[in-house]
């Protein structure tokens, strides 16, 4: 086996985030469940944002988000993804090349925009996401380089492109690539809901395919459709060699083959919004692992990226991270 | 006269904010004179866009934030400004209506994309503007809803306008219809490069067409060539109807007429960044002086709602400031 040139690559949706304030008797006005992602077309994406406040923009999505973390502290990152060839793609592909990630993915030149989620940000920051995916619906195995892949030592996968039937695909493929290259591959589960909508799919991967999983306790108890914390802990163990368990202001449990560790939540500062905490929680975790830092270590450098991204507004880290590796090991 | 149904309408470069954190060497590198903005064209923004670090977007525009201001003190506010058919445009569309301000200006369906400024915060709160105006030149007479200008009790004109021909028009016909519907024309010196390049115009419209000038120390002392705050200050008495002069940190000086006000600035809490700072000043200013305040009470306004918008990044305000009116009267 080659050694990696990139510690890890993601593949994801490409997004930008459009944020605006907004209270509780906006949400239920317009029947939406706080804290959760929602897939919305067009012509609503259209209709909530005529109904938010300002807003301001910045580049998003999961896994970009993640890799952009890893950026930040210093690890080698590429990332895979569909914009547009409109200005939304162009502030994404600024944003994440900025922050020291590889992007190649070539924008379609024809079809819907770039995708945007609008995030409504409530005063207890919690962050509710309604996204249009728009453009990136059409990423497709074409887009996957095998190269990139292979020279990955950790490809990361969004459980959001399970949502679309070319991104599976794409999916399917990293995945095949990676392991006939002797690489591991991670899998975050995204979202609640989108595990819902591909629960046997999911068992299947998370069982028989991939190396890493990430989940926080609602996706995971809706995998094992189990209620508590523990009856998911349980069933995780043995069913996947690495699994991360975010927890919120709780940490995270790390579980790995006979292994099993519990880390706190780092305590930074004020929340101010949590945007960004599970996917910079996978930036520090993956950034360790690549790095040949056991299990709690890893976690442990998770937990103070999540506590710096939830510091301020935005999902992507706002200073060099790379202090925190030191912080990790004590 | 029709009483009026705007208390104020502004007109000037509609524009969306790239703001990115850099620091003193960037600018040196890139020959950046700090706390300036300089005009840029396509190739050179893109260029320097390569260059700057991830950033955030949102609407911007000096008399746009100034409207914004008035509306989020709770007037009725319009606003005047060409945007083109792209995202950029419908941002800066939804963020201005979303904030309650009135604009009708159709977008332009082809020509330069919407104007955009670069943004350069350094660790010193200072921000330094680098904008490419894009479709904004396209600004005319044509765009100049009569109607609209009449029902203002106040008219908000750019010194930046005065940089671009057709805007030149569209400023003078302003002007003309404010004054021969008996209302009332302000106008900001912008920017004190700007003032260089048009003096003897501005020169011109201070003494003989201008009811409200506003400029920092730096503009009115490019206007009348004299270095102290002092001269300028002298020279400024009596040639316009009203002055209101900006200082930063040591607040503000109002001229009018015999009278002459001093306005310490207003202490709210932590400068952050001092984008928008003028621009809020004339937001409390004008609301003030629409609302049939005296010289004094609407300087401190001014003052209030400057200290809101460099508490926080970003050049428009965060919150309703309608509770500074009370406050004002103190």
């Amino acid at each position: 086996m080659a050694s990696a040139t990139l510690d890890v690559v993601g593949i994801g949706n490409a997004i930008v985030d459009i944020l605006a304030h907004t209270d509780d008797g906006f949400l239920l006005r317009e029947g939406l469940q706080k804290g959760s992602m929602t897939l919305i077309d067009a012509e609503r994406s259209n209709a909530l944002y005529e109904k938010i406040g300002p807003a301001v923009e910045c580049s998003g999505g999961s896994a970009a988000n993640t890799l952009a973390g890893i950026a930040a502290l210093g690890g080698r990152a590429g990332y895979i993804g569909k914009v547009a060839d409109d200005e939304f793609g162009r502030l994404f592909r600024h944003d994440i090349r900025a922050a020291g990630v590889a992007f190649e993915t070539p924008a379609a030149l024809d079809g819907a925009p770039t995708a945007r989620s609008l995030v409504l940000v409530t005063p207890d920051a919690q962050r509710t996401m309604n996204t249009y995916l728009g453009i990136s619906v059409e990423l497709g195995p074409e887009d996957v380089e095998p190269g990139v892949i292979a020279e990955a030592s950790i490809t990361y996968l969004e459980g959001y492109l399970w949502d679309l039937p070319r991104a599976k695909e794409a999916f399917r493929q990293a995945l095949a690539i990676a392991h006939r290259n002797g690489r591991r591959v991670a899998l975050t589960l995204s979202d609640a809901f989108c595990v819902e909508r591909s629960r046997e799919e999911f068992l299947d991967l998370v069982e028989r395919h991939v190396d890493i999983l990430f989940a926080n306790e609602a996706e995971i108890a809706s995998l094992y459709q189990v209620t508590g914390f523990d009856e998911a802990l349980q069933k995780v163990r043995g069913h996947c060699e690495i699994a991360a368990l975010t927890r919120s202001e709780k940490g995270a449990v790390i579980v790995g083959n006979d292994e099993i560790h519990i880390v706190d939540a780092a305590n930074i500062g004020p929340v101010v919004d949590t945007t960004g905490a599970g996917d910079l929680f996978a930036s520090g975790f993956l950034y360790g692992l690549s790095h040949g830092f056991d299990l709690a270590r890893s976690g442990r450098l998770g937990a103070l990226a999540a506590a710096e991204v939830i510091g301020h507004l935005g999902a992507r880290p706002e200073v060099p991270l790379a202090p925190f590796i030191e912080q990790s090991a004590l």
